[in-house]
């Protein structure tokens, strides 16, 4: 894909920058220096190789252009890479250009390649969780007793609080970062086998020359090559759609509640953001809107991932290049997600007046539940129902509260007394276990998530 | 996303260039540029802006730097491109930049630019089809009795020739062309409603600078605006899929036939094409290989587009901008693929010497589909087809010819001689309606599909 | 799949019956019946064989756990099929019996079974269709000065008419019958082979016996046999899709629109519709849910099928079977999302004074747009806007009308007169082409689409 | 869905009958004794009540017909469950049916009821996946000197064995099994909240409810309720469908193998299995398809889960739904890959002379890049290959062996003895650490995976 003018949307400078031709060339170059140095260390290469190799980890030798055009025929870029590598390296030293590469294929090197770029890319996303994190953590402390009606259905029901809504957030988010730590861990894994997986061209050699070069690389070293057995790569794609549709479901859930006719919050709306060139009263949820869009795009690429899975043999024909373009997507995504998502969390506008005045609006039928069940404790809970559907219809008909409704009917009076119909009525006091569940997500957090 | 060193794998210089950011804002300018044209028709423009801004066609005036970054808070493009169309046209003329945009809304530019785009698109692919066809169809001709083993789950099954496996592909890529040039032409309407598709703005002349407009875009006119009924979009993209899949199913097919245990055809493998740097016999079949890699991320932008169809009433919150590198991408993949499925298809190697060892190697049990009806004809088929089993195993096992083996049986013997038998062994004589079936296809293309 | 608790929601009765196991096995019957008559008309089969078959039309005598159980060994149920029906015959005639399936592969029998039973789907989908077009186009001439809302990015804008949004869906809609239409009419077409597609077997009769059979079934005759060849099949899953896509576009505006906080629109709440157990004032969009909930699975069903066309050669290995439930369960879904959407539209209950109330509430800035086109006309577009701004949110501020903070405004007075801006704040005044788009649509209709 | 004709492919007796709809309801039933039961336990509910619900937990007594048309207009089936339930429960005892499903909502039920037949599902995948492990490490164990072409883009290479293809499916079997278990054991998590997951109806006594009902259901307790986090489902099908991927290349790999051409290795051929109907001598891979045809669908329903994660405030309009019958076909598909991959791995059919023979075809040539090693290190590396690419070619060409022709190169015998050249060109001495990785592998295993 070309670059579209619209990439700003669907990614940070950051992640780019990590999934940018430069950084992959030095990733390939990184590869090959360690292998070098490996080599050096069992004799395969003459002393001093990878100090040559070293000056040349910001690979900025490689002719890009024609890198690409001699890879169209080759199918790869590594063979023209490789050979511009060996060219330059020769110019200085021929002893030290006779090693490169040596016992590696090219998907050793664009797979370890990636890998390293993922292994760049992870604490970029790690640190924009915590920061969303503690951008959430705030407003679950702020919105504890900020009382608002839940929604099922899209339809209002007893109340919940924002806090707890948010907290909710929180929890997948902090489950989404465990993912995305431990699968991240376990992808930063070598791949390295040479032509088909047996490490053949190195004799004895391959077992120290392996573990030297994990090692030079920071990566763990595996079992075996794992060049058609692809499933850590997909399961970091899944876990980077899972988080997504974390932050899809927030901004959803905000992007709802930002509609003018519910108007109980509403991301920030500072300056020109999110403004309407012919509409001057408007204000648009550009952060929502982004993040919604971002998660969209993720089912497709891991349907992509899985699909590719069926690697033939020792190296697939074509699926695994159709990982190629998808993985830096799938990370650019995610990134551009967290960041519009925090924009959202950090600036949130909250409107408790409003949250209430929706409530009342309803007359307060949204607590029948509450003295459904106080009165069905006491007549039975078939009685009570029928009664407490019968008085909601007729409070929101005649535009009378609930409460005062209820003190007429004398099956409820005889029951409850005026006092407690207007404890039962108040939001405030039909929270339940909001305060512990809240209490329980804060308190993981402190014990260093 | 950020272009990648591979892109060349997934897309075409032309197409590339249908969808670069220059590109969309030329889409963009021409619609500008067409709705000033229109509202002077309409006198809703002073009389001569509208050859202000056709100065300004090639969009050669846009800060794309700045476009970016006040995009970012805007949620999209166009209203910093209007901000910058504006100033620049009143520099030159202060009357012509007052009506700029009058009527439209963010959403009509960059649907109907897009429209734009596609229009240009189209006719690239339609000839690539036309090239990749007329390619096929050579092969058709050259190969209508080139005979080799029909294979049914990877098994080899009795006789079919080369040419009769290729117009298969040949017929679907002709519905497929069918399907792209029908939603093609269906997808090249305009949008054009203003802030809620009313075209409220323009009060009584609605209809007029709607009309004009379409007409000076050469675009269809809508019953009405489309903003939130993305189906002809969706379809288009569906339509490159099945596209992409059509040429899948050859490059796997000629892949399989390029196995070197199968050698019976290949594609070209001159130069340094497909060369492995360690291994120097080999081939790879590279171009098979991009295609198949492409189609398979096909599915997941059509699940991407389907599930961006529900866009929330007149202007959707996110899922619109789900479809912002969506489309172009599909457009420059279904490029790519034909591109490669052509290298495969006007160079490829056959070698009908193999596919008659290939048969032989099985010792003629290929054939004993045909003799089981020959000779179940006489004795029922379960007989026969006992029988068949049978010696077929015999002759296997044995290696010696499934004809010597039956000549052998008397049940065999009493109803056939020894050269019906010849006869009913020999591949070319039990091909059936495959001249037929051929010659339906080459038929279609000259009657002119 | 076993059938759920939940199949309620994701197909009707109807359709269910069309893909039982009943009705895929008729289907096939009917093939092996045809074939036969076929066969007869070619002296291939004894004299009277197909009356034999036409007796057993209705497939009651298939023992269905022995075609199970054979089927997972032979991994079709073609040949214990095959197995049963020439047993069933040769108990009434052994001559009838030696002609069953002969020429015929079991993709031939599934395949075209398969095309039967769609043939038996698509006009109980299309009059599905009809019965919602006509429900909707109803709505649409009720409503088509219902004044409410437009809304984009979730957020007011300037007025629109219920008549025009449901005009968008009934074009769409529209759209969506004629691909279904056109693709099921293409997509009526034989399968028949043989082995390999050749139909080598029927020697020189297979052009007669191809042609008849097609005649008998009311099917057309392939080009040549499209075995290996899926993007009819997949295109008409594709379509299913595009259609519950703008079935859901629908779905999710209503629901939105039945929000309590918004109530301009809602399905019918009669009777215990909708009802929850615990909250009585509760009126659950149980059918927008329905509709939503089944869109929601089709781009993974259109997913499957487009990467299922890779099938190799002559018979795939796996992706044909994965098409075997898949194309079912798209036609469920479609019928139960038009079922679903056909109960909202049939039940519609609309609240124009609501939409009325919710556009006062914004103290008529959702008109400020039209204010700012007049006035822009006079004092140039860029002051209008800012002054429309200012005044915008002074209103909201200060909870008073736009057009009483206009009037005091001297920059605005000096240009509009009172009547003028009482004139430009009125919605009914603002509503463009509206009526031209409603009638385009409306007429499309008597034209008889 | 209804159940088609051949569920057999894609499901297992064992799988269909935990997410039967018998199974489903027990589950449901669970719920609701184990609720009464925490309920007594806070003096809310009669004492001995939960006995009453224990004698029904096989949940015999609920009429599935009328549950499901009640279901259609309440839009879930808990509403008529509840209801037939405490019909039931009251005709036993009056007070036990008061507390029934208190505090719960619909959601409760189902999520929770699915968490359970989960619990239930998983340790029979987790059997299937041992005793697949155990046929392939005993196939390893066998096979690990089992010479044969490494195949890269579906060309042969240098060699490999069969026991280190096979150790890599296992490696990759393994981790599918960690995660399985991890995930699985992070899901079996209880789902309680109420009505908008407050748990207010309980007042105080919800935790201790709570936590109760997790216990007696053998549950985790969550810190908060999870009703619109849908994670830990997505990350489950998630696993699920990079198992069968897992198991999909394994399949997709033997399926290649046994081409008649290559005939390196097959699925078990005893009997009936796979045979044709028209050809005697032909032998389908049944397993192989039923497992690239299982993968095959698993994409599309990740694809469903990850778009059904943005559910709307605390319960989704659709998209919770989405989910019903998504999880349970992910579940039987991934049963019914592991049957199927059991039945290759157990039989396999192994000719490694065959695989010898396919070597010897190629002159070789496959030992090129073993040659090129050894003489690259005196001659350098690029001369080294230049010769080798030509004397391959010239093997090919005279189908003369490369050795042989390597022998009478001057310079190569300067630089390798005769003897030297035999021992190059012997695959078996050029397996690199093949072993070692196998070992790994299987050490891994006794470690007590």
């Amino acid at each position: 894909m070309t670059e579209s003018l619209n990439s700003f949307l669907f990614s940070t400078p950051e992640m780019s920058r990590v999934f940018s031709p430069q950084s992959q060339l030095c990733a390939m170059m990184r590869f090959e220096w360690a292998l070098t140095k490996a080599l050096e260390g069992s004799d395969l290469a003459a002393s001093g190789s990878s100090q040559v190799l070293e000056a040349l980890l910001d690979a900025a030798f490689v002719d890009i252009g024609s890198l690409r055009s001699a890879g169209t025929s080759a199918g790869n870029i590594v063979i023209p890479f490789i050979h511009q590598l060996t060219q330059k390296v020769s110019e200085c030293s021929e002893p030290a250009s006779r090693a490169i590469h040596l016992g590696a294929t090219s998907q050793d090197v664009l797979d370890t390649a990636l890998v390293l770029q993922i292994a760049e890319a992870l604490p970029l996303l790690d640190e924009s969780i915590a920061r969303l994190d503690a951008a959430l953590a705030r407003q679950v402390r702020m919105h504890a007793d900020t009382v608002l009606s839940g929604r099922t259905w899209l339809q209002p029901g007893p109340p919940t609080t924002l806090g707890l809504k948010i907290a909710g957030i929180i929890a997948a988010l902090r489950r989404d970062r465990g993912r995305l730590r431990k699968t991240g861990e376990q992808s930063a894994v070598l791949q390295f086998g040479g032509a088909v997986g047996t490490l053949a061209t190195l004799g004895e050699a391959g077992a120290s020359v392996s573990s030297e070069l994990a090692g030079f690389l920071g990566l763990h070293e595996p079992e075996l090559p794992w060049h058609t057995q692809r499933d850590r790569l997909v399961e970091l794609v899944q876990v980077l759609a899972i988080l997504t549709g974390t932050l899809a479901k927030f901004a959803r859930d905000i992007s709802l509640l930002m509609q003018v006719e519910v108007a109980e919050a509403a991301e920030e709306s500072s300056g020109t953001r999110g403004g309407s060139s012919t509409m001057p009263h408007k204000h648009n949820p550009v952060s929502c809107a982004a993040v919604v869009a971002i998660h969209a795009r993720m089912p497709g690429l891991v349907a992509t991932m899985l699909q590719a899975m069926v690697q033939e043999h020792e190296r697939g024909l074509g699926l695994w290049q159709a990982e190629w373009e998808t993985i830096p997507e799938a990370f650019q995504l995610a990134a551009a997600a967290l960041r519009y998502a925090t924009e959202i969390a950090e600036s949130l506008e909250v409107d408790a007046v409003r949250m209430n005045d929706n409530m009342d609006r309803l007359m307060g039928t949204t607590m029948s539940e509450a003295v459904a069940a106080a009165l069905g404790a006491k007549i039975g809970r078939t009685s009570a129902n029928a009664l407490l559907r019968e008085a909601s219809a007729k409070a929101l008909g005649e535009e009378r509260h609930l409460g005062e409704v209820l003190k007429e009917i004398p099956e409820v009076s005889r029951q409850l007394t005026s006092d407690e119909i207007d404890h039962l009525m108040n939001p405030r006091n039909y929270l339940g276990s909001t305060r512990r569940f809240i209490a329980a997500v804060l308190r993981d957090k402190y014990a260093g998530h």
